[in-house]
Formats: C-alpha cells, structure tokens, sequence
C-alpha cells in the first residue's frame, strides 16, 4: 500500500526523534526510575515507543510485555519477537487469555466491543504490575490521530504514565517508524486493534488515516473554518462525522469531573 | 470510638447534599445517561455516594456492584446488602476472585501491594463493563484526603466518570454521611481498603483521619505557613510526612505527559 502524506505533516525524522528521546529519558528521570515498561503489540505505534525508548535509556533500560489473547492474530507475537530480537531488550511473554475468560464468565452476553474493552484493561494491569514491580514507568503508544479520535479504551490501551506518541498522527509515526528502523512488516501492515479476527482501525472507522489525519490537521491545527474545509474537498458529512467523533470521546481525555461543595449556611453562622 | 472534627470542616449538610445531587443529575444528563454505576464495598465513602445518587436521580436509576474477593471481609457484603435493601436499588454480585487468581498466575511472587493493586483494578473493569451495558455512568467514590494523599489505585478504585466525594475530607464524608442516612454500623466501622484481612486505612498510614485532615485543611485550603502549622502543633515530622506523601503522588492526579515536537529544521525549510 502506497501511503502519501500531506506536506504540512513531514516531519525532520532526526530532530523529532532526538526530541522525543530527550521526552522520554527526562520523564523516566523526573519519576526516580531507569526503566521504561511497554506493551509490544506488533503493531507500528508500540513499535516506535519501544525504539524510541532504546534510543533514550538503553536497550537494558526497556522491559517490553507481549500480551496476545486467544484470538490475537499470530503477526502479533511474531512480530514483537522479531523487534525485541533486533533491539537486544528485555521482553515477558503474558497470555491475556485466563484473565479475559474469567472476566466473560461474569456475563455470557458480552458483546464483542465491551469484550475488547476488557483484553484492553487487563493488558493495562499486566503492565501497571510489572512496572511496579521493576521500579519502570509504563510509557505510552497512542498517537494523535487515536486521541483526538478517542479510539482507545479508557484505563486501557491508553493508560500511560508518560507518551512519547501523542503529538503525531498516525502518517507521522509511520513516517517516524520507517526512519528509525522498525521493520518494513510491521509499518506495511494494515493497522488494527486487534480485537476480534480481520479487524481493521480503517474499516471500523470507515475513512483511511491519509484522509482523516489530513482533516485533522487542518480543523484543530491550522484551526480553519468549514467552508476552507469544504474548499480543500472534504465533504459535509466527513467534517460533520469526525467532529462529532472527537466531542463524544473528549470525556476520555479529562480527569473526572469533582463535585465543588461551598459551605453557604454554616459560613453565613460563622462557623 | 468518639470522632471529632475540627470547626472550620463542619458543613451544612443540607445545602452540601442539594448541591452534590444537582451535581450528579447535571453530569449523568450531559452525558445523555439516566443511570449511576456504583461499586458498592460496604465502606462508608460508596455508600455516600450511592445515598447521593439515589436523592439525585431516584433508587430505579442507581445501579450498585458489589464485587468481593475470597479474601474480602464479610462484612463488605452484609453491609452493601443492607443498603441496598435499605435503599430499594438494583444490585449485581460479582466474585472478582477467578480474574484475580488468574493474574496471580502470571507472577506467583507477587506481593500484597501489587495484589491489592489487581484488585482494585479488575473491580474497574467490572464497573465500567456494566456501565457500557447500561448506558450508565461510572460514578466515583475517592474522598478528598484520599485523593490529596494518593491513597487509591491509579486506574483502579480512583477510576470514574464524575466524583461527587472529591471534595470533601473523610472527616466530612462521616458528617454527611451519618446526616443522609447510612447506617451507623457503616459509618463507625474502621476504614479499610480490605486488600488484606485486618487491613485499616488509618495502621497503614500511621496517623488518624481526624489528624490528617486538619493538617490537610490548613495546609492545602488555608495555605498556612510551616511557622503556623507548627504553632497549632502540629509535628515538624508529620508535616513532612504529608507534605512529601503529597507531592509523591501527584502524578495520580493528571492526565500522562505527552511529548511535543516541533519540526524547527523542516520549518526552516519551508516545508
């Protein structure tokens, strides 16, 4: 698959990577920790995280956790084997299967999204355990494309203590990716949460990355009005489909809202 | 056991009470949810909240889970029972046990710390699996002195959508809580997390609620100086004790950092 990029999104591979490098060491630093705990997907974002991380703390510094399920397409493990071969890092293989299974036995009619839902969190607390355990800091992989779109799972994929990620779109990581090293097989490939079999992020959000990454720069970046928009050849209904993704799932990137109590009467009575 | 409260936290409870219902019904609207999703313990702070929710929303929209471990206090059981018999809302039972047994697995030297950790985040997944099965809306339960202190699992019980507990210190949860209704056996009992048997909240930190939350309200909302605090008497060693448990666990309460990049070169470049 040929992927193209709009220009504004080109990126200086060095001068980024060497900032991100610099992001990740001075956050593991900044927390009394050495060590950066990651979950390898396979996929290109997990990939970029854990390159990034060698780049900024060693490869010793970097534990990775592959966490396949059942039903996890084999590519996953494959794949992450083949980096952390490459890498010379540190890696822990945990299957998700038991603790999912035991999770679906509490309600039989689990849906296949909030099943997701689940091998995502668990897979938060296998990595929250061993960075306890190892003194490391969980260090992210969503990039901006994800977090504008909300398409993660809350307290799951996109828990984190600290994201070297979050400032590209997912045409920048590939860009990144490629530049740095990560295997031509796992930036080839079509990119998927790999939730149930034959998913695809593009098929399940029904636009391509290309496409909606182009949106989204102009709309929050470039901060343009509809009618540009509309100038630049994107349609009404896409502009009025991504937006509303992105206001629906902006509760995903604020901490819970506290309930403010003031004290009205009891001040009034001087107490 | 007699427990008092320092002047400046006695609350009218009447007014806190309105004004945290309101708080509930606007944040379940502007979510386009009708329904409350509570983890429901037998502990004092979920039973509040679930008081709160019901005067906010009515016992038909309020939805409680109660969900003990093997190791659990019964107590925790008989208690929610009560309040949910009390109270005429509908309730789920889920034994988090085989979820639990299933990650232990994975690490068989993992300590109680980690373990509880485990516990607190597998009862996330559950609430937050109902509340998609609901269409509801997790509502929080992590009290003020809990939240300053850090005292709560990150992803785990401190994990909702909206708090009505988040400002007011344990102290005062007591008060309102004694005011709303909950039964005494409820709000005397000593405060535990009950990640293991026998655990109290006010052993593992070392000091008592009553103290902590005096030294809490002058520091942090009267913002007195250490020469004051001390003057109140208050121990040099207690205020850094506090103070630096604080600070220790403010990464708790914000989102992950996320890596900025610009692209100085390519900018140059024109690009």
């Amino acid at each position: 698959m040929a992927r193209r990029m709009l220009a504004q999104l080109k990126l200086d591979e060095e001068h980024v990577t060497n900032t991100l490098a610099v992001f990740i060491r001075k956050g593991i630093e900044n927390a009394g920790s050495t060590t950066a705990v990651i979950g390898l997907s396979g996929g290109v974002d997990s990939a970029l995280s854990t390159y990034l991380a060698v780049r900024a703390l060693g490869a010793n510094n970097v534990l990775c956790i592959i966490m396949p399920h059942r039903d996890s397409s084999p590519d996953g493990v494959v794949h992450s084997k083949m980096i952390v071969e490459q890498l010379g890092i540190r890696s822990e293989l945990v299957d998700i299967t038991p603790m999912v299974d035991a999770m679906l036995k509490t309600d039989e009619n689990m849906d296949r999204l909030r099943l997701g839902n689940v091998m995502a969190r668990q897979r938060m607390i296998v990595l929250y355990d061993r960075s306890a355990r190892e003194n490391g800091l969980v260090v992210g992989t969503g990039n901006k494309t994800e977090l504008l779109l909300g398409y993660t799972t809350l307290f799951g994929d996109s828990a984190c203590a600290i994201n070297p990620l979050g400032d590209l779109y997912k045409t920048q990581v590939w860009n990144i990716a490629s530049w740095i090293g990560v295997p031509d097989e796992v930036v080839r490939k079509a990119p998927s949460a790999d939730l149930w079999a034959g998913q695809t992020d593009e098929d399940e959000l029904g636009f391509s990355y290309e496409n909606v990454d182009r949106l989204l720069y102009f709309m929050f970046d470039e901060k343009r009005a509809d009618s540009e928009l509309l100038e630049f050849g994107f349609t009404r209904d896409f502009i009025h489909r991504v937006r509303s993704i992105v206001q629906r799932n902006s509760f995903k990137r604020v901490p819970p809202l506290i309930g403010r109590v003031d004290n009205a009467t009891a001040k009034a009575e001087g107490l």
